[in-house]
């Protein structure tokens, strides 16, 4: 008795049944989610009922749709939609027996986080026993569900009955929505967070970047602008608008870069240290390792800025009156022609726009593969391919471009106004140190051991070693 | 009695049946799109089996596909691919008996719009009313389907029988397709229509787009190379190719981004007039809010325009030309070195270039949140804070840059070449409305007002207001 | 008896039993994939047990799974997750009649490939002939399994059991998952292939840019650095890092468009001659056609990085060293001011720039709609629009961009050192042909054959006309 022919014939009975035959769903609550999510469900091919309060005034709904009391509309269909605050839950309390055994889906959000001691969907739970509750689709705003803007929206759902959230989650689907299963009632609460959250997982990344151009925006204000101010008794303020951001940026850039390939370096050196890869990463290592993406963006973002502030260097004023300036003196100077041309300087600064532009670019590579759709087709080792070996050969080509900067300048004393560094020597510390712990754990005999100790081998416990290693 | 133990019984006896049991579909057609569902079918583990007019000589098959006669075909299966033109359906209605029961898809396209009266699956469904017509995968290509193209692509089905659409959706999602159900058949001539579409939701952003940059070109034109030529007479046309079109594109760019601001706020307005949400917008109002991220995109795409065209303006020979006759000049003059530096003018032109590059740095995250993939992962709040907040801070910033292009130039006669306004301060009316009236409805008093009427308040109807602010 | 009301009967019964009642899965293997994927399926709702070689010392699982034997635990579960090394199966034969009717999900990879003459699942099938082993779920790394990075990602199926390929698809899809069923067993070997997989589409396209930009680049350093150095004694080396770069990029950037649009015109030329576009089409074009997306990818990265170079020009040490030198030549020169002002060269030189700005804007928009995300939202027409009729656009104005850069090149002889002809006309043979041959086709007597030729006519089989013309 195979499945299958089960299946045949209550197709073909189906088949046989040529009129429409939908399925009935009911809302409670005639408000703007209510009718959206109506009108929505009425194009999927359901049929809709809503339960209001006052049948004959409840306001424009959608055409098709049919309004009854709560109690009668309850009757009628099995999944029944609470569009309804959680203020006014009241009322369902008092008709929990017309709930008994329905599925009622709870699509309430609240305004800010912990308004109340637990969510709206165990709130509703208790007060109607006898059904089961499923949260979820509260990530859906009327605005999408109006306009059909659904097709491969995430949405989740959390419920005690795993039949009551299939129910729900078929009906999801056929609306185009891909539906996450987040287990029992118990994660009622983080769903209601979700519409409030509001990138969470940037915070840490904007906080860095934010602190890191605060930091050099003062030091370079300090060593530029007001060092000629103070010394040399020139007005070079106009220069924070362009030239001074144009060095913010980059080395803000660089150092985040390279914050995104430390945590790598430091998880593999204990890794080796412990012996073992079986003990959790400290919990301050595993954040940073989740917010790689987003620091790795951070830094795009400003590189982005860096090409483009250099790209309008020749258009401005100041860099136009400079080189107009330099002409005459040459002319007054009465120097031969055709000038000195430093081969030395081309090979220089070629280089170093060469080495950028290209850095640049494997730049804008990493950050499309990091584009959700583009990663989703990605085989693991081609996403590690480009992420890790890629990343590493931007960082090595940024940092490079940074040393080629300063190669004229580390040793002349000109340098060290008030006896400080210039910006780009600091931002080159943190890429050089990951450049070249990297390049110590590539060394064969530590790449060897730190291979064995990734595939399950661990160097204190002899006896466990075989076991691990039969796992994956 | 969980229902589990029932499925963990099935699951059971399906393990206990260790040889491949795969489902048969038929195909009816031998054609391109024929061939290239079946292949795609055989390789996904199905069995296959076309139904052919004549089963000895339909040219090369997939291998592994069996070939029958149409008849035999549609005993073997319940599910049958129609893949043969609607002009060819005829043979189908003397084979209705051995169709009755069956689940019919049609995946036929037509030429063009309302080539026939009627929907290819309704006139199917006429012909054989004992079979279950399901309408869908129509936008699928032959070549897709070869070439195994089809992870993550939408279908869309219709039909009247929920089981027949539901084992189609089966099947699709074991394809890879992602399914979405448009309700019964009478959608189907919407279904039909899709493969024929062509950027429908773009035709008003674009029409606005060429209105906008015909009427600025034509107007630049005239104010500057018509104008120099028949006044000055100077021959400037060269400037068309780059000059004037980096003028028309910020322009264009600026006014479109306003106008994907203009119906939110108009929206807010009306809302606040009338004192409550529950009235529908005019129609014009509707359509203009739903090709909002249409209009933002184009605008987009001009600001990238615009920002390239900035980049070449020092390569090219006319500025080359000029810079090279002012030096010259500076030296004729005999003036003294080095030269007066504008201090004024240097922060204005750097903070017109530095309030340039953020515009378009928002302007291009604003357009990197619009891609599909990535919208999808943000929460509504996200979303919300992407679009109207850094939106409006995008159009300020821009505006800010447009205003400080003519800042010394406002009051200056010479500007007003034959009494006509210069092309930049056209294009700042509407951005600066959109953010004046943007202002007021931030008024602590407006805002309260506005929220309240967002919440389901109603000014004009109190005894309804607590029953709508009951409602989601 | 319509099903719905058997659903709506145990959908009460679930709603009924109040206590969460979730499914219970087992997991062999202790190890970093088998700990994350328990984690990952007790945050969905499902309970978890492991089985363990030594269940009292198997280090640290997640909180609320259990740890039995392998034997109890194969007994309590009906899917059992192998989350152990292929070595290591041995003691799953010597536990055979446990795993009876069970569900295996084989979740192992090899290090590299063809280590095994047959696939991990095949011989696991073999080990334990009673239990349906499904291979799957192996492109999953530890990693996104511990951080909840599975939303959306696409994973393979593949089993001779289609029931227990359902149950392991549903449980994928609950954690987020896009399955994809890839049919029977013999599929696995496939399947354990994906995670090695490296850019095995982008190795054709990447070998012809590496070929182009190899002979290029010797070709132009020998007619320019090598040339000048034998013939001028000048040493211009340093053009290497940028000048020869973007001489280099843009010409194999154009090469590469045309060869993305060459087999789409071999193929019809081939369908003109054959008469019909029944025969299949040569391998090699066949596998050309199917990488013209990378093909055209490689080329818009070539662009983007001669639209850098372009960019960076003016801020080169030698282009302002020329420009300085050019200046002073020309006051010694005493010359009267203003200079001659070449009207021609300024139409030539601002027509080049505006033709590679909307070249290159083309050709992003031909990229972005190559996003996975964006080209799932075109109907079949748009993206055909997009990609040939823009496609073609954009190759004709940078072809058109590549003769304006030598429109007054061509006939001086100077162009010629050493008899060879400069890189760009080489680059524009292949663009040339590839338009001349669309022209011709787009003739109204040949575009109008090529039609009926693709909707199915033949022209040397008129009997068979009519029965192909049937099939879509």
């Amino acid at each position: 008795m195979k499945p299958e022919s089960m299946s045949l014939h209550s197709l073909g009975a189906a088949a046989a049944a040529v009129a429409p035959v939908s399925e009935l769903l009911c809302i409670f609550g005639t408000g703007d989610l209510g009718r959206s999510l109506g009108q929505c469900l009425l194009q999927s091919g359901y049929r809709v009922v809503y339960g209001s309060r006052r049948p004959h005034s409840s306001g424009p709904l959608p055409p098709g749709a049919q309004v009854m009391s709560h109690a009668e509309a309850a009757q009628s269909a099995t999944l029944i939609f609470i569009c309804v605050h959680r203020e006014h839950y009241g009322f369902l309390e008092t008709m929990a027996h017309h709930l008994e055994r329905k599925v009622l889906v709870d699509l309430s959000n609240n305004l800010k986080k912990d308004m109340y001691p637990d969510a709206n969907a165990a709130y509703l739970q208790r007060l109607v026993p006898g059904a089961a509750v499923v949260k979820g689709l509260n990530t859906l705003s009327a605005w999408a569900l109006q306009n059909g803007l659904l097709a491969g929206k995430q949405v989740y759902l959390c419920g005690n009955s795993m039949e009551a959230k299939r129910a729900v989650a078929d009906m999801a689907t056929k609306l185009g929505l891909s539906v996450l299963d987040r287990g029992t009632l118990s994660a009622a609460r983080e769903l209601e967070d979700f519409p409030l959250r509001l990138f969470p997982e940037w915070r840490l990344p904007l906080r860095i970047a934010t602190g890191l151009t605060a930091f050099f925006f003062f030091y370079l204000l300090i060593r530029d602008v007001i060092y000629a101010y103070v010394e040399q008794d020139k007005d070079i303020s106009f220069r924070i608008m362009v030239s001074l951001a144009n060095k913010v940026f980059p080395i803000v850039s660089l150092i985040m870069l390279s914050l995104c390939y430390l945590p790598g370096v430091i998880a593999a050196v204990l890794q080796l240290y412990r012996g073992t890869k079986y003990r959790r990463f400290p919990h301050w290592l595993d954040r940073w390792m989740l917010c790689r993406k987003q620091i790795g963006l951070v830094a795009l973002a400003l590189a982005f800025l860096h090409a483009i502030y250099t790209f309008i260097i020749p258009i401005r004023y100041a860099v136009r009156h400079k080189l107009i300036s330099r002409v005459v003196d040459e002319m007054k100077n009465n120097k031969t022609t055709p000038f000195y041309f430093d081969n030395e300087e081309a090979w220089g600064t070629d280089s170093f726009f060469a080495l950028g532009i290209l850095g640049f670019f494997l730049y804008v590579l990493l950050g499309l593969t990091s584009l959700p759709s583009v990663g989703a087709t990605l085989s693991w080792r081609e996403f590690s391919f480009i992420q890790s070996k890629l990343g590493h050969l931007t960082l090595f080509i940024c940092t490079v471009h940074g040393y080629i900067y300063g190669w004229n300048k580390f040793l002349r004393p000109s340098t060290y106004k008030w006896y400080t560094p210039p910006g780009y020597m600091l931002c080159l510390i943190v890429p050089s140190v990951v450049l070249v712990l990297k390049v110590l754990l590539l060394l064969p005999c530590v790449d060897r051991t730190l291979t064995r100790i990734r595939q399950g081998w661990e160097r204190t416990e002899p006896r466990d070693e075989i076991c691990k290693a039969t796992n994956l």
